[in-house]
């Protein structure tokens, strides 16, 4: 069925297994919205780029971290349907996300030096963007409170989800700056990385913008107050941790053909969870040949860190984490007073667990 | 005397004197909060980085943009006289502007890879910071939310401080995006370079947030609905364009002594008012002159430039334009129907007018 959106735009809104495509059709809405912001008298030439800016950095991702804010919502409301204007909101909350993932993923490539990106290059290497990447990804985080003003002002969460984008990116900024200042300064120093080092990185960088933010964008627009859901935003981080540990686990030990890609986190001397778990159980000989090897690009290096981290038998250290994390997580999930709240919780639980891409 | 700030803090208050070394003090405040904050569980190492980093490039400047938000809400209060609390306040607006000025001058000068800035290396050619500045111009910028969020939630302006914030920001990376894409892209070609295009990326780069938002800041506290303060909007975006303007004039005409820099702008092939003017007004010889010397740094080129400002006569093109300016803003101030808000102008316009440096 076609319907009127709010501010009178027509959202095309089908069946459940169209959500996707819902979707995407609302990132074409919110770009051309922000291509005629009032707040500031485009010109041709720039609208041009930023479109095409948009269009290379938002949306060719898997969509996980965006499409989870409905699907929680609807989880949350009672009787599971969403009328259209529900389901625009809640998509239109979920492209935030996306937006804010883009904007991190535009400045971190050019902190890391990276080559690529979701199968292309990394945008500040394409040719005649440079270091205009990084005013890009500045534009970027500056799209989402445009996009929060024109379509949630006068909701009585407003100001909440202001303050949690606020917030939630602040974690993730400050989880980059652990992660620079511990893991990319000075010369190689494998003693630096330890569980708890790796726990913090991984809890500010990753978990919260990825795990907490979509659920919490659902529970505000369920009309939630976020100051009584402390649990579930721990138990969202510890799921986000998890999932860390196994995108760890499949950069080495993963089938390329399935991951989409070839791992690096050996050559690029990454604060893995598997390099961390190896430096706590090896004898003195492998612990000197982690620290001469680990960070080379060689194959032969790379290899012989496999096989450390394979006498040390991390396979089965990575599948007893999976079991007890696995565990942890569902017992305090069932201590979670709401239904609908396990509901959410578990579906992304089940997202993830025991997954091999 | 010294009082209970908000949260309790002692916050001390002299004389009207001593306002900027109050504004200093509340600095050191506003810095040990941030390194305290309960949103991110620091580690010392971070800490230290975070304070150094804050140091370095937060106080430094001339602290005018800050410095204004009190200036205006003393103008704005009736009798003028304001307690600890709003001095407080005051001061933790104009610290979010120093920040927000910041955040864009560690950027900027990674994206136009300058040397120094204020006086000192910028932040990324310092040793060991390199591109680990990408991200703590992200980090400068999430603070502002955290001041805001700490001292003013609450407060019934709350909301639309964050709004403007937000929009403030939008309005000067657009702006830097024009300027860049404008002026840093592709061949050097000064056909792009005419009035209309200087004073958009003029009016958004710079002008809203030096000029516009410290008076926003000011009228929020004084309780304002800023939508009915557009002519006052337009009239700060004017002068904030006439500043800049004389910020072009001051960089090829002013004494490197008074001004405390030696100007690059005809290096640089900067998009200066005064090569704009030249272009209007060139003869065929001039022009073809200036398309082959403009943003050349051979020593004789930037003479043979300057010699041919001199021919235009554009000191005198300078000295009409700021007779005009100064008379338009005046008739325009003076059309205002409040005299608090004429005070708040026109204490802005005697501050830059005829400035030297």
């Amino acid at each position: 069925m076609a319907a009127a959106g709010t501010n009178g735009a027509v959202v095309v809104v089908v069946g459940e297994g169209d959500l996707k495509a819902t979707f995407r059709q609302i990132y074409d809405r919110l770009k051309s919205e922000l291509l005629q912001d009032d707040a500031f008298d485009c010109t041709d030439e720039a609208r041009q780029w930023i479109d095409r800016m948009l269009d290379y950095n938002v949306p060719g991702g898997k969509l996980n971290r965006g499409l989870s804010v409905i699907d929680s919502y609807k989880l949350l409301k009672e009787g599971n349907q969403l009328n259209d204007e529900e389901v625009f909101l809640g998509c239109a909350l979920g492209w935030c996300i996306e937006w804010l993932q883009a904007y991190f993923l535009v400045l971190d490539d050019i902190m890391d030096n990276s080559h690529t990106r979701r199968g292309q290059l990394c945008w500040f290497r394409v040719p005649k963007v440079g270091l205009i990447a990084v005013n890009d990804g500045i534009l970027l985080r500056n799209h989402i409170p445009r996009i929060l003003k024109r379509h949630f002002k006068g909701k009585p969460y407003y100001v909440d989800l202001l303050d949690l984008f606020n917030e939630v990116e602040f974690q993730t900024a400050s989880g980059q700056m652990l992660d620079l200042i511990t893991t990319h300064e000075g010369e190689k120093d494998l003693s630096k990385y330890t569980l708890p080092v790796y726990n913090r990185i991984v809890q500010y960088k990753t978990a919260y913008y990825s795990f907490y933010l979509p659920v919490a964008c659902a529970l505000l627009m369920a009309g939630e107050n976020l100051d009584t859901f402390v649990d579930v935003k721990n138990i969202l981080v510890e799921m986000g941790t998890y999932f860390q540990v196994q995108d760890d686990f499949l950069d080495c030990f993963g089938d390329p053909e399935v991951i989409g890609k070839i791992g690096t986190d050996i050559e690029d001397f990454k604060c893995s969870w598997l390099v961390v778990q190896a430096l706590q159980r090896a004898n003195e000989n492998q612990m000197k040949t982690l620290s001469e090897i680990y960070g080379k690009s060689d194959p032969t290096c790379v290899a012989k860190v496999k096989s450390i981290y394979k006498d040390l038998d991390l396979q089965n250290v990575f599948a007893e984490y999976e079991r007890t994390s696995y565990e942890h997580l569902i017992s305090s999930i069932e201590a979670q007073p709401s239904k609908a709240v396990q509901g959410v919780l578990k579906s992304f639980l089940q997202k993830i667990y025991k997954r091999e891409k």
